[in-house]
């Protein structure tokens, strides 16, 4: 029997998944921009010194390792429908029986002026230590400064992204920036804006409460109905009109699908693709989307969260579907098992909610930690991040504070 | 008493060894252009995917703790020796009563046209990233390609510095590439070029044929007796008139002081500053040089080695001469106590020669192993070099792959 050929757009915690999945059945071809793989969720950790860079990174050809799976780096340029083909920036043209769509999120401005510009995002490596490095030379001005002039880092946008971000800001600067150099230290404010009347929207209110409070005891200030209206240099303006000084200004207000699906014309419901039920794009029983970049598919018409078990059940999912196909089994209607939220405030603090169960505080925060440890890819990179985790909370340091953008040589 | 005002330009090995020595006595600021310190004896590790980025730097402010000395995150213009202050890039003018210059070294091209633009230096953290984004580029290249098609990846210059690399990138290439991509690593061609007639002219000659025989069973072709004319895109043009394909050409035939000491106007000999024995730059008694930037001083007028132990040697001894002056006694002169040289080939095999003895293979390697988590600054760089290496070790694959330079987004 020839397999079928499965090609596999975007190698993410879906993409991976649907491969591993899949290679028993399917000749498969996963094709990504990055010879990594991102672990998007402890990204920020990056971005405050927790982590090295090349801890919340693995490679791809080592995650398909004795999978039989192939590899392309490139970025998908078009479909030929007619043809059963995908057209790659490096020129190639593969074959596929069937293609699958996990080309994940870029960051969404929602329209706001000044984003694009002026607002860092937290979707890459290379963001994550751009935002690193502006904190440590912000930080650099005002050890040499040595007057009043304060600096302000605002993070916008209250959900799970935000106030993890937020809080990992202020327990950096409150940490190991304050025992580099106390003064400057105190004059760095962390701010986290969310135009809603709550944090963490997903959450009970109870829960929603309790991380506010967390994060003004770490020195956050917290604004809530709080729109941003445009983005200027060093500034924030808001809705009502008035300004605030931003320095450094972290934008963590929400995230579309990928831009690539715009190139690849197919159909799309607000800014993500227009899926069945099966998962199968719109009029392309052949073509499956799956995590970020796919829309609604549950019974509510509801858009699910974009966080990386939705695109593992996904992946899992599809590799199915294509099995039934094969075995000429008729396709099932997929739907979510949530496993809860969880987002991290800070040391010994973070709020899960798992089926009305919530936690907050230590025993969150640990549960939290686990959880992260284990879908973390690879032995290397759960060493690797258990010893700067450690280190970091014995100590209260964070080892990881270069300077190592691109702007660096 | 009020202290004397010191200011140390550069903070590798030597300047924050001084600087360390110096706060009793004095009023110390560390003036870099980074705010980390770059570990350069394993900076090859992380060209060839063996280490983070993150785990060869450790942040000056750090190190600096609790000592009471100043940083500065700047590069200096020039001196103003009528009032004793050095200005820095930053605008801001320091006033010195003693100034240490411990730059550091660059690349030297010795003149060898297209070594600026054609090769890659082994300096700094950028430079490795883009040395292992290189690699991965080229190998994911010869993925997609699947012909015959051969890469060859030159390191020229045969001393510690080229065999590590060339072993290190020997190592990468037959073992996880080879385990990513077998038919892809088989066309990469690793090659050590050297003038001389031998590998590692510090070491008996022994050692230096025990060098190369142990890099030819890791795959490398050493070229001895070939020196290099010119450079070109993908090309090495030799003296004899003949050239080798070359996609990536890595540096690593020699430096020089830090270009920085021709901005400051002090008298060099050779491309380093001109010093006493006693390390005061010639005629300027208040001006003090160290490490590599620092020129001959041995009593046969012969330049040091430009290694970690004389930079440290060297700072010590500035702080003791700062102090003998403080104290009104007479000037001391430097003399270095050669501890030995090492350089480690691959796994379980390095050279030692540590006066008159000498070792190679397991022991060596060992050896090596032990003196670099040594001198490794941190506790946290120990234990994640530590997890790095023993995974590495243990499983035959190097974990940090990644293409991660300032090339994508």
């Amino acid at each position: 029997m020839i397999k079928p050929k499965v090609v596999i757009l975007g190698g993410g915690f879906g993409g991976l998944t649907a491969a591993r999945s899949l290679t028993s059945i399917a000749d498969v071809t996963v094709v990504d921009r990055h010879n990594f793989q991102t672990f998007l969720p402890l990204l920020y950790q990056v971005s405050t010194a927790g982590l090295a860079a090349d801890h919340v990174a693995y490679p791809i050809r080592g995650a398909l390792r004795g999978s039989g799976a192939k590899f392309r780096m490139a970025s998908p340029i078009s479909i030929d429908h007619k043809n059963k083909q995908v057209k790659l920036d490096s020129s190639e043209l593969l074959d596929f029986d069937h293609l699958i769509v996990a080309l994940g999120s870029t960051t969404a401005d929602f329209g706001i002026p000044g984003v694009s510009e002026f607002a860092l995002g937290m979707k890459t490596v290379n963001e994550a230590l751009t935002i690193r490095a502006e904190v440590m030379r912000r930080f650099e001005d005002l050890c040499r400064f040595e007057d009043n002039t304060r600096f302000s880092i605002s993070v916008v946008g209250g959900g799970p992204t935000g106030v993890e971000m937020a809080g990992a800001l202020a327990e950096l600067v409150r940490g190991p920036l304050k025992s580099d150099q106390a003064n400057a230290a105190a004059h760095i404010d962390v701010r986290l804006i969310e135009a809603g009347d709550r944090l963490l929207p997903p959450f009970s209110p109870s829960l929603s409460a309790r991380t506010k409070k967390d994060l003004e005891k770490l020195g956050v200030q917290v604004m809530l109905k709080t729109a941003v209206k445009e983005l200027e240099h060093r500034k924030i303006i808001l809705k009502d009109g008035s300004s605030l000084p931003s320095e450094i200004t972290i934008w963590a207000a929400g995230v579309k699908g990928s831009p690539a699906m715009q190139q690849l014309n197919l159909p799309t419901v607000g800014n993500r693709l227009s899926v069945e039920q099966t998962l199968q794009v719109k009029n392309y029983p052949n073509i499956w989307a799956l995590g970020d970049i796919a829309g609604a598919v549950g019974k509510d018409g509801r858009a699910l969260p974009m966080v990386a078990p939705v695109a593992i059940q996904q992946g899992k999912f599809i590799a199915k579907q294509i099995d039934r196909l094969i075995k000429l089994k008729p396709l099932k209607e997929f739907s979510y098992v949530d496993k809860g939220s969880m987002a991290t405030i800070g040391r010994n603090k973070a709020v899960v909610e798992v089926k009305g169960i919530k936690l907050a505080g230590t025993i969150a925060w640990l549960t939290w930690l686990w959880l992260h440890l284990f879908y973390l890819l690879g032995g290397r990179n759960k060493i690797g991040t258990m010893a700067d985790w450690t280190w970091n909370y014995l100590t209260f340091d964070r080892g990881n504070r270069h300077i190592m953008d691109s702007e660096i040589n």
